[in-house]
């Protein structure tokens, strides 16, 4: 056992994203899906397809650790087992013809991104809807504004979940438009394509077919060194991360004994200490705002690669990304479904709140001068409109990005 | 002195940019566009307004250090500072009344991204003339695909200058998108225009003006802890470092003596040695790779400042964003500068690189197997249809975003 | 299977470096360690020691992962399972009595970095043995000087490993001195030792027995939220992968077919292309230059998290530095595996070396002036001394830290 | 103006550190160092000697920024102007005569290390005599432990105290390390003196005098490429604003005003709001905590370039150092300033501790049982023991590094 379970707490939330059964599963489809394309330019026939599609169907190899490493990456041991399986010793030449290891990687990778993204979205979804709910059921929750520590002027939680929520959507809408053009790879050894033009008469149409089969988009040339939808999974998925950050952050301090304002509901078993007996450990939010710590660095990692992509294909700034993006993806995964749940069980005593903010009321309305008239709750300015803003948002589904 | 200029190659190029100046600059902008809105809604009248301008006219301020630290920003000491140059004593109480240090401070960095980013896309469009040009020119120009740095297959610099180019045009069309929205911020002492409501009917439609003023959009709400907006300002330059950084590192060894493919051009009184008098560095190409290797570090810190965004506006977490954001914008002006010289100034040799295409022929030709021609230039498979896609991408501006 | 090892070739170098198997084992040592502490200051019998080395003898416990979130740290499932286990309830009591999960977490953890280190420091010393071999053999193998990637003055192979050899040195020195002093954590829940307080007279005794009985040092007090233990090994774990990243970045150069002056020796089965026949790839390179890629990343995260450890013991900051620790362990065990792999099998082609060398003499010598004898041979300067330098730092292993 | 003090509140602090005067005055120091040198060796006599010392007395150069960026550096720029101003020609050709441009910027930056670090430490000294005190004159005041954002077992703010203590004393002593070894750089065109030893009998020993003339070290080797000594300063840097950093995310907490246990004290004109008059704003707490959340990327830009020092000297990895080492030394210059300041001024209600602590009893003792006597101030551990240990590290100045 390697797999660093134990440090990731929650992580099998992320159960089948990215792992390595998922990619060698994903490497697979990209090689069927080749084999497909040059089947569709002429390049193999039927029959030959059909020994590939058979040798692939319910095989769950076991890649040599070493040989992955002589390799410098999991595509050759694969190809070189797989090629063993084809029992048509025509359709095993023809297997990966005109690929290199960077095409079958690369779109395996998306193929997983496709995936995680999926399942990012229902979970912003679900996150998005709570937020929604609290938004409204909460427009007149008044509470204590903060800033920089200090009371402020009055806001509503109401306000405070809207603000939560459009930050959700606006990562939801950016990840769906990178989600839309997740890209193939197909360049083979050099980006030329140059050995699919010796067996079909069109590669360009074979590398569309390839994204056609696998459900990716083919942007007209390979990016083997133009890292830009590394970079840009990334980013997106970064952003999320912020966005739930700002909401454990903000629970970090309300749900603190002394705020007492919204807490992290309770779940069987969950929270307890190894000596406190009394202890109720906000383990959702510890966990996300852990995250939310973790995701720059790894945004970063794949940018710092995408600018040394040097040649047709690099030594090791294409190897370096890869731990980063499959860590980011399930830490995502796992944080996006943490947070859902966390939203959901959140207690709200809006009596606490509401008794802060009449007891801080001198300095809630200090700002309003002398002819304030006490009531934090006459002082809320454009609360409702920007919670009726960020509804109308979440309903009409508008792109603020 | 103590402003780094040493140290920073080439950053009179971003002359303007993001400086303290420019600065000052921008948050009086802001000032004056606010005090217009609170006349539009009925709360100032002209007069007030003029008084505004007449104080702003020209106006330089110098602000003390002190005072800056003492507020945390030099939001406050600048209002202070004009507050005591409006002559009409009403106007001088208006001035500012509604907002926060963070809607002056946000809006005005949002104007400098505004100039900034006008200048990368007019840098970044040179370049992508430049890059277009080399290559239409370059499609018969063949040379030695390398990957893993080893020859790999045949390819023509065409190819190379038309993924350069996409790269490009990828990164100023991100960066357009996101240029498009850049948002002005306007929320109040906690994000809800609580004493603007005191003064106008509409304190959205005040700042639905601002935004007008200022040529920047109104999202609807306030952003004082929702920070996607200078994110995806830094997921856009570093992309675009990330690009140039490509161009930069294959430059790095095509430039090199024993390599002598392409050379940045020379220019008179550059790339000189304090010891060696033959010397002819490559500094843009040194300096273009060096910003390659900074600009990730500075987008985390953009993204890890926004997933600690606590409470109404948090402590330290907004703060740490100003010097990044203002980096990485002077980082990316001087850079796509130097960049779009370089790619200008570049020598290509074709000679070089068909010669040792031939030379190396029994390798470059390994692929292809025993019925190879030996001719490099017949195995280019399909170089010419990828750099036609790109040429149409670069005609057509289509966005491939 | 979800470990990854498929994205991080050559990972299995670090067979047992971290992993969960070996994270359980060290918790385990952690706990009986601390009963005998207990016993040690008369809290707890030698039956009730007994009775918790029977329970862990041989037992390789599954932890359920729901519970490990649920825990937000794997350590209360172990405890639980661990109690069940004990056949005598006194003992089960007593077990972990006193600790917190942090004490046995952090102390753990530290057992996993001694581990890690004493394997570092063996592959470092190997790497150390060849690359003064090298020096040594090659002070007289002349070749270009290169600086800014063009040619500067001669200097020799030697000199340039011997660079390497002093880069690894220190690199070894420093992890050295952070070795001998990784801390025990014991501080209970709070960091207070309370409960530690009322089972044993001296509770500064128990934690010192404790950290005898591990090999670790205990440092007067806990260290919950003071976390310079934990970012010294990651600073001197990222200095080595500097270190042997510079080795792979001049291997990156020096091994290009157009340069052909030192290149990775060759390994049956490695290097191979998924297409190309003929390819060589340099793979141990890729993965070492790959490793200095990602390598300060993981290292900022725990500098990160040191910052924000807040309170007795943080939600968030601590649990985000275990993936960063963890990968950064298990990566640099890797890498220096291979790195001392690499070095010993490297292929020097001198006579390569003193060509270009010759044919670049003219501007090899040109800091020379006119008066330059024309041999690049007759113009080493000090490279002899410096090499000298190096074998004597190696040789007397005095430490340049 | 465009040095970006209006973006980093407090940096006057850091008058003088590491600003382009400062390191225009160290460059010449190099070579005035150098020259000297030269003169011991007997290649200069002590007539040009004064002519170099004459031009240098009192010079303050201003350099032109497109020179700067032509030669990729300030050094060849400085020392054209210099050879312009001394006025024996044979002086002027034998200035920086055997020297680098790194060889001279290295060092100078050295020197900037070596007066920042200084300054530091006395900074360092400030805060940790004032932490001694309160941790003395606080070790009865009893206060909730909290962890996980709860509350947990009691504590009292002097051992809070003491723990910021030794994680200041911890990160005083790792920097004076460094700074004892900060190394002069002295290498010529390629690092192997291959000019300086056709001017001197014996290059390492004017490398030494250069190194005595400048109160550095001469490690025996130049380290051109083996960046080390930069990465231990930015190691060792960041060490201590992680320290730092950890007092003020502390206080974040413990100044809220629903917590109210230690606040950032008042000071004239400082913590203002732009628009509420009552707030109190913890303006050094926010500073100094901005500061930690910065500090990370820094220091791994120093390593990611360590990683990359390719060749004698490399195209851009050093380059990109430069801004993080300056911004780095300011930065933590400032913060420690800051950081003296605040703790000096903290304003600690024991009252409001005491009341929690007793309020919360119940749960403060639950680890104890049911027979806890109720008194929270009976079950405070340790806590006086590790005071004590942590004075006495203070007292004795032993090394826990």
């Amino acid at each position: 056992v390697s797999d660093g379970g134990l440090l990731e707490p929650g992580v099998h939330r992320a159960h089948g994203v990215a792992d390595d059964a998922a990619l060698v599963s994903a490497m697979l489809q990209v090689e069927v899906a080749w084999m497909r394309a040059l089947a569709d330019g002429g390049a193999a026939s039927a029959d030959h397809l059909d020994a590939v599609v058979r040798a692939v169907h319910g095989w769950q190899p076991t890649l040599d650790r070493t040989e992955i490493e002589d390799a410098g990456n999991p595509v050759l041991p694969l190809v070189r087992a797989l090629r063993e399986r084809v029992d048509d010793p025509d359709a095993a030449r023809l297997l990966h013809a005109g690929l290199t290891s960077q095409d079958v990687l690369d779109s395996a990778l998306m193929l997983l991104a496709q995936d995680a993204t999926a399942r990012l979205l229902v979970d912003l979804g679900r996150t998005a809807e709570t937020l929604a709910r609290l938004a409204d059921e909460h427009r007149g929750s008044m509470m204590a504004g903060r800033t920089l520590t200090q009371y402020a002027v009055p806001t509503t939680f109401g306000l405070k979940a809207a603000q939560w929520l459009v930050a959700v959507l606006d990562a939801a809408d950016h990840l769906e438009v990178v989600r839309r053009s997740l890209p193939v790879q197909c360049g083979g050894a050099a980006g030329t394509l140059s050995r699919a033009a010796d067996l079909v008469a069109d590669p360009g149409a074979a590398a569309a077919a390839l994204a056609d089969g696998l459900g990716l988009a083919w942007p007209g040339m390979p990016w083997h060194t133009r890292r830009a939808p590394v970079t840009r999974i990334g980013d997106a998925v970064v952003e999320i991360l912020d966005a739930l950050g700002v909401v454990a952050a903000d629970l970090v301090t309300l749900g603190r004994p002394e705020v007492g304002e919204v807490r992290e509901g309770p779940a069987p078993g969950r929270g307890g200490s190894s000596t406190m007996p009394h202890k109720q450990n906000p383990v959702l939010v510890t966990l996300v705002h852990a995250a939310a710590l973790q995701a720059p660095q790894l945004g970063a990692q794949l940018h710092l690669c995408a600018g040394q992509a040097v040649d047709e294909r690099p030594p090791g700034a294409w190897h370096a990304e890869w731990p980063a993006l499959r860590r980011l993806l399930r830490l995502s995964v796992a944080t996006t479904a943490q947070a859902a749940e966390l939203v959901a069980g959140l207690r709200v005593d809006t009596e606490v709140m509401a008794r802060r903010a009449h007891e801080a009321a001198d300095q809630l309305l200090a700002e309003r001068g002398a002819d304030g008239t006490g009531d934090p709750a006459a002082y809320l300015g454009a609360t409702d409109a920007f919670i009726d803003a960020a509804l109308a948002r979440f309903h009409g589904g508008t792109d603020g990005a």
